[in-house]
């Protein structure tokens, strides 16, 4: 057995690691630590647990590392990079990271995160954990840097077609998210009377710190810079990334020639779904579990391509996606753990 | 492998039967049947099994008896009837079925269903299934029928207190159930836009369906008649039922007894879930799991008691009590391929 | 021009108050005040008045009591009794207090609300609120103690059964509360990942602070002492009271001399609609309304009736009451500024 | 008082007409007529309406032309065309069509509606009803072609970058609809079970009937074909269009010039609400309300401008805006009717 802890698991993303985990054949989950809500049940914060567990939330401590095989950590930005050090020096437990602290290069961050690094040396040495793309390096990582939500569902809708070169710019983005994305934290935007039946983008005008993530990913497929018009929504769901991206078509391409480029790259990733022509993802096909599911249309009249990815932020979009990387990296069939299917209605 | 079909799958029920059995270790599907999709695929209705299932609708035929094991019967209310005696003729398959017809008397079925019954005479060969209730009956069924989502919320919250005779009538059953409960049929009262952010209360005033069901489990724990005041509520939510049973105490009882009455009865029992004194359900704690969570509370000043259950009517309220059933008759533990636990947020 | 200010508009039942006053014909809206957003625009707060209104929370001050006619109270419960006694002094204003500190006597105040009364001396001129039933003192009232959600929506869907001793104990009222119901304070249990598709019981087992000023009214209704069993719960949706109110007849009686009971008791009353027999109250019937709807039945094999109300709790259960109340006092046609049809879809 | 009729008032767009004229001070209703409802209460069918009105749907007759001043037409599409020519001729009735049938040319109409137009003739005759660019126009109109949801939306969110010319193709509108958009009719997509926690787009790639008539609009205002890549996606809310659009900016311009550009084009305009800089609109904000919410940003690294629009699809998208010009048509002050605060939380 995998021996792993989470640190950081009051959060929905830690959270939703212990749910997959509590799951999973192949780990055992030896510590579930967080500062706010130590010594307490984690029954009491998340009664879908109450009947399946009565682990308690511990202290963090630098001695984790040596004690399991594998440390999640699900803290908000800016405190994974203040104990990855101690982390890799205590034991040789991997690390994977759901926070953006290790995503990007240390001057970039500090732009757009708005936060001084204070281990820009290890950056470098982490693996971007966006699993469809980067299994190989995947397979032999100490340390990874979880993608975010928004782009993983992006890059994934667009992957294909970045690569082959088919695309202009602008590529324009348009992205809705469920509740959860803004996180545990109780504030006025996240308050069922206000978020119900609303919609309300933010960070509008190109100033989401995932676009540089968004960018990296892209331009790193299509070996030149690209950039990205992102603008993200909040809706009225609890769960999901629901993308939109389109972008004018190079040259004249038919339906079937995207369909085969889509199929022929995503053949062997047992998470990455090409939806039937003419049909189109909806979040309640992908909630709860691990799946992207990705449709595509061309538009004749404006030699337009758009696709649409959808995505369950707290599970491909962070845990799910974070477990698929720690198969890959222990060696177990990427899908161990995660192939509970969703449900429906 | 025991061999399954599910008649009727196309439905919320009969889809329910089919995710689960999607994950059930030692059950192979055959069959799943609907008259009005037959031909199509399930993941055209239900995007959830998108990626997971390319399986598709067949017709039904009495020769599914004899090449499984068991099979759930999904259907309509009156429509179960006029197949089962067809199906035990054709071969020795367990049947489940999860509509009313098998649940009453005769006579009692045709005054409250207002239908008449075409197979009566099968009608005592029937076991009830509420799984907690009837173990050792339910090791021999040939047939079972499955309880109703109401039935099954009300009994597992008052079963202790009947049996152990500590209430008095009226006893008062004020329940919610989700939208789901009124099944996949597009209706006004189904509508999204009806349904959200609207309660709607119906079949006031001791009409519905469940009564008889619940009064006979009810008088059968007490072995004396006893009637239930019963309101159902359409709530705007998907999954669920949540019921509050009110009835006055006949003597001066603690909070401490009843505590103790409840964990004794519900001892073995791995699908109800006592909560702690001063805890109460709430549907979250048991959304897509086949948990019954209860809790209860003494009101001194009125010398009454409350107890209140949550379940997931498609669940533990259909196709997961139907699945527990399975396993019981099928002598695998009683919990096999429904431990999945609940997501949340 | 009624000279109007209200205090704690930055609250749910507050800024209602504005809304429906900012479309009131007879009234002119002085001020509106709030200690947290005190010199910031309500517009920020409430992004639907927008489009109408460019007004700014100011600091309160006692002085509001003497350059306006009315002064609405939506604080906190225990802040309005240490600012009521100041007000009256400094003006003469009529006040309309939204909490529960004018509600109770004294003694029975503390014992529920866990607080030192600090103005205990005023409670006895305080009048009762309930537009209904208290016309003719409403008529001469300086201090109005407006009611609050539940004992509204409880004590109008029964009074006339408890006028004409109908009924008999125990009066089981099992009530669903909106999530605005719990303040626009932003907590675990109001967060839309929370709240969504979710109902959960609170104060189970006789506790809530609202059983007091229920039994109290319907007590003088009955003109001996009733007492309630009371479960309110949370259910998933923004605005609505729904009340489930049982009871056993004391003898045997038709719903046609019920229907009758209940129009002639609420002849003259605009707010309260006696649905027609067999129709019952749905949320969606009195969202953003002043209106009460209620719904009767009897189960005769358990000689018992249910009375089933519907409200908006901002609405007739806080801000909408107030004004008609105001209407009242003000000599003004009780639904003056409260004619708005509610929307639907 | 004018005299008005609604001729299909069971949908939901003629409801919502029916609504607002309730509250309508210089409006008389005369008839409602629905097919499928006649004889039956719009309170059946509208429990908001149940305590306002007891109004009985009647049959259609072209002589509703001679005895009203106005009517409205919503009807689906298709089934105004064939009435439009016998109203004209049986009386003087002015006529505000909320279908599509006389948004645009015949041979363009039959195109994407993939149905015969049947009375070309009158095409022509029409005024287009976006009211804030057609006001002159609707002065003398006696058939307005009230436009569709969201075209409103669309065209109103960057009419002053179109007729400034300071954007360049291609121009990406991607927008969400509330389920009442679909209509009231009960289906699978608008089964609350399926829609709640749900997005999905649909007629992707270009193929939204809407299109031609988005088109229409923008390029009468840039005087030249300008194009639209347009992607409407269905989201879990009941009531809204959140438009999003982006195009790349033709030269380097400044926030605060487009800002000035929004603010001259609808200086006098009271529907259409420029939000501040830094501010978007939400759902919340417009939510019941005539008004349409718009807020832009520049995003300098891509060179490109985002506009972003909210409205009532029933309000400003289909009633408010007939009624608006209604008011226009008849000399009155266009909010007239129109003015209620939208409700919050």
């Amino acid at each position: 057995m995998i021996k792993s802890a989470i640190v950081g698991a009051s959060g929905y993303s830690g959270a939703e690691v212990f749910r997959i985990l509590s799951g999973h054949p192949k780990v055992e989950l030896t510590a579930i630590t967080s500062t706010s809500r130590q010594g307490s049940s984690i029954s009491e914060l998340y009664p879908n647990t109450t009947s399946s567990s009565d682990m308690v939330f511990s202290s963090y401590s630098p001695t984790l590392a040596s004690g399991n095989d594998v440390i999640f950590l699900a803290l908000p930005h800016g405190q994974a990079m203040s104990i990855v050090p101690e982390l890799m020096a205590a034991g040789d437990a991997k690390i994977i990271d759901l926070s953006g602290d290790f995503r990007l290069p240390g001057s970039v961050y500090e732009s757009w995160y708005k936060k001084t690094h204070s281990a820009p040396n290890i950056i470098d040495s982490a693996v971007n954990g966006l699993s469809e793309l980067n299994y190989d390096a995947l397979l032999k990582a100490r340390l990874v840097a979880n993608p975010g939500c928004y782009p993983t569902s992006i890059i994934l809708a667009i992957a294909p077609l970045v690569v082959a070169k088919v695309i202009s710019e602008p590529i324009v983005a348009t992205c809705l998210s469920g509740v959860s994305g803004a996180g545990r934290a109780a504030t006025d935007l996240t308050h069922f009377c206000r978020a119900e039946n609303n919609v309300s983008a933010y960070k509008v005008g190109g100033t989401h710190q995932h676009i540089p993530e968004i960018e990296q990913g892209l331009s790193s497929l299509a070996q030149e810079t690209l950039k990205i018009v992102f603008t993200p929504q909040l809706g009225p769901f609890t769960r999901g990334i629901y993308s939109n991206i389109a972008a004018s078509l190079k040259k004249e391409t038919s339906i079937k020639e995207i369909d085969e480029l889509y199929r022929t790259f995503y053949d062997d990733k047992p998470f990455v779904k090409i939806l039937d022509q003419g049909v189109f993802p909806e979040l309640k096909g992908v909630s709860g579990t691990n799946f992207c599911h990705v449709g595509v249309a061309i538009d004749e009249r404006t030699n337009t391509i758009t696709a649409i990815s959808a995505l369950d932020n707290l599970v491909k979009g962070a845990a799910g996606q974070a477990i698929q990387n720690m198969n890959i990296i222990f060696g177990l069939d990427e899908t161990t753990g995660l192939t509970t299917m969703g449900s429906m209605p």
